[in-house]
């Protein structure tokens, strides 16, 4: 941090990574994490505001996401990534949760910035996820020496398309509460949701802590739009009830404060699954049930995902590896047990595809794979102004 | 434009002028105006995409606005300033209107930059409003040699408050059409709408060109939040049908491409205007009839504004002064005769105050001031990539 021009200012980069975008500071030019901290990235962002006007921030869940980049500090990574969500209508950054499409920005950081190891046109950069503790390995394409920009890889939610950059999460089983991949030790639960009524409920604990429900169960239209699904607050609020409950019920979220942070926090985010369905994307285009293997839709705070979110589609890979659970029931076409498999997500923004691999482990599951392809791109860099 | 990073690139900065968030770029590194300068405005912003996501675009028309600023091409002037809109449904830049926010934030690139005189504490800023070929008469306050940062002005749709930036829109009678401030002639007309039938409207060529009808007569709840009245989707159809008769009524936008041109063109903005009346601002807070000269909601392609356009401000204001107009007899609480006067505008973001003087001149109307107070912040300076 620095000052000119009457301003305190920071070198920054903004980065779209996957379906998100993002300002990306070094730690190097902040104070340590705290308030202090959390008061400097509230105003370059210039929240909380609905709009964002006086700031960097996008006026959106998805546009309003800060990662602080740094030297490695573990030894077998390469870069440090702290994510943080920042909150538009107070002034509050989560730092409690990872995102997987910053994750893609964050690995196309380091292949800026010259961390991780070039191999011919791969740059190798192993992202230390700051907020979980856990290890990204990730690959970047490279092209006379810096991230290549064109490619036909496309995704969801992002038109056009650009270089595959794959993010592997198979480290992230258990990295939000710290056991193991099922919270509750059981694929599926039946809690009692006020307002609803006995409920079936998967609790993954991959990437995020993921909370999956069935669409049919609570009464979506999987044909609506995200739009459409948006303005039912009846459907939004039914969500957030088994949002609050299961995050009290398995001791997450509680106390007098819980509806407060549950408004802040984006753990846990809440799916809503079913088997593949006929519906149109954002863009218009046709989904057909070929097209996918599992249809779902996320929430977190009260909005929806106008995509799908990174970890969480690394999170509904593994927990469609896992038989019993909610999204294995809904992908019950693809076949999970015989090895290697890809999931194909249709969520809003179109299609995703998500490669995972599960086995039974000791006493539990050994996630040995759980890899998103992405792209990626810086949009700018340079100094980023606040008062 | 230059080349880095497998991409193309280009000197930015990033301004909040008024209510409105801007890209502003120097001409001297784009191709002239035409269809290959549209492309890379329209790849810098990442449109068309109604989120904007591989872009600078901020997903809103307030934040799809680029600014083209270069060495002043008149005489009288010490910048030239030139304002595009930037689609975000479709590929296409606007260069037809002018933006009063995004002049404010001209007026501190100029101080910014070195433009303009600097006497004390104020640099004097005289802006080419290339558009419109007009001449935007401006202050910004100053401090060490830059625009100063702290202040105590508040504008509607802002947090917070900064220094008072005035930016004076006397030289804009007329500046749309090209004919006077009246361009039916009249301060008042009569226009057949199909759809709603006989109504009172005035049209006004001040900034930009100007539709003002009654709210009451349009069917407008004055207390409804600006979102609910976005939501309204017959309202929005009346006013945009109103949009759609004047402009063909007055000869400004006809023929088989008139849907399409009114989709992607600022002008005409359309006004719905009522004596002062109670009603909550965007964050909550009440503002009462007291606080306000007029009531005041804008509108143009299908979009309420979130605040007030700073150019619709300075044409309320003078259209207050022409006596018979809708908004002379909304404001008719104000004495606009007697010499200079100031209108509050009551507007979704809150209340704005614009500094007026309207005399009966030769064979019309002698705009001597139409001054609106704004503040402008640098947010960011770098270099865009885009490929």
């Amino acid at each position: 941090m620095t000052t000119a021009l009457n301003m305190r200012s920071i070198d920054t980069r903004i980065i779209r990574g996957g379906s998100s975008k993002g300002v990306y500071l070094d730690v190097c030019d902040l104070p340590p994490p705290g308030p202090e901290r959390d008061a400097i990235v509230l105003r370059v962002f210039g929240s909380p505001d609905r709009r964002q006007i006086d700031g960097l921030g996008g006026a959106d869940k998805l546009t309003s996401k800060v990662a602080v980049m740094g030297p490695p500090t573990r030894d077998d990574c390469h870069i440090d990534y702290f994510f943080g969500q920042v909150n538009t209508e107070l002034p509050r950054v989560d730092w409690s949760s990872n995102c997987g499409n910053l994750s893609a920005g964050a690995a196309l950081y380091g292949a800026l910035t010259g961390a991780g190891r070039v191999v011919g046109d791969t740059a190798y950069v192993n992202v230390h996820q700051v907020n979980t503790g856990r290890r990204l390995v990730t690959t970047v394409p490279m092209k006379d020496g810096a991230p290549a920009v064109e490619g036909d890889f496309e995704i969801g939610g992002v038109p056009g398309s650009g270089p595959r950059i794959d993010v592997d999460f198979a480290d992230f089983a258990g990295c939000a509460l710290g056991g193991g991949l099922l919270p509750t030790g059981q694929p599926r639960d039946r809690f009692d949701v006020p307002g609803i009524g006995p409920l079936d409920v998967s609790v993954v604990d991959m990437a995020n802590l993921l909370i999956f429900v069935r669409a049919e169960d609570i009464g979506m239209d999987p044909t609506a739009s995200i739009w459409d699904m948006q303005a039912d607050t009846a459907l939004v609020a039914r969500l957030e009830a088994v949002r609050k409950a299961v995050s009290a019920e398995i001791g997450f979220i509680t106390g007098p404060e819980a509806d407060e942070t549950l408004r802040v926090s984006t753990n846990p985010l809440i799916f809503a699954v079913a088997p593949p369905t006929a519906y149109a994307a954002n863009d218009g285009r046709p989904v057909a049930p070929g097209d996918h293997d599992i249809f779902a839709r996320s929430l977190a705070r009260f909005e929806f995902s106008k995509a799908y979110p990174g970890s969480g589609a690394a999170g509904t890979s593994v927990a469609v590896g896992v038989p019993v659970t909610l999204p294995h029931e809904a992908a019950s076409g693809l076949d999970t047990d015989s090895g290697a498999y890809t999931l194909r997500v249709g969520h809003p923004g179109g299609v995703l595809e998500v490669a995972a691999e599960v086995r039974p482990g000791d006493g539990g599951h050994d996630v040995r794979r759980a890899l998103i392809g992405r792209t990626a791109r810086l949009l700018m860099h340079g100094t980023a102004y606040y008062p």
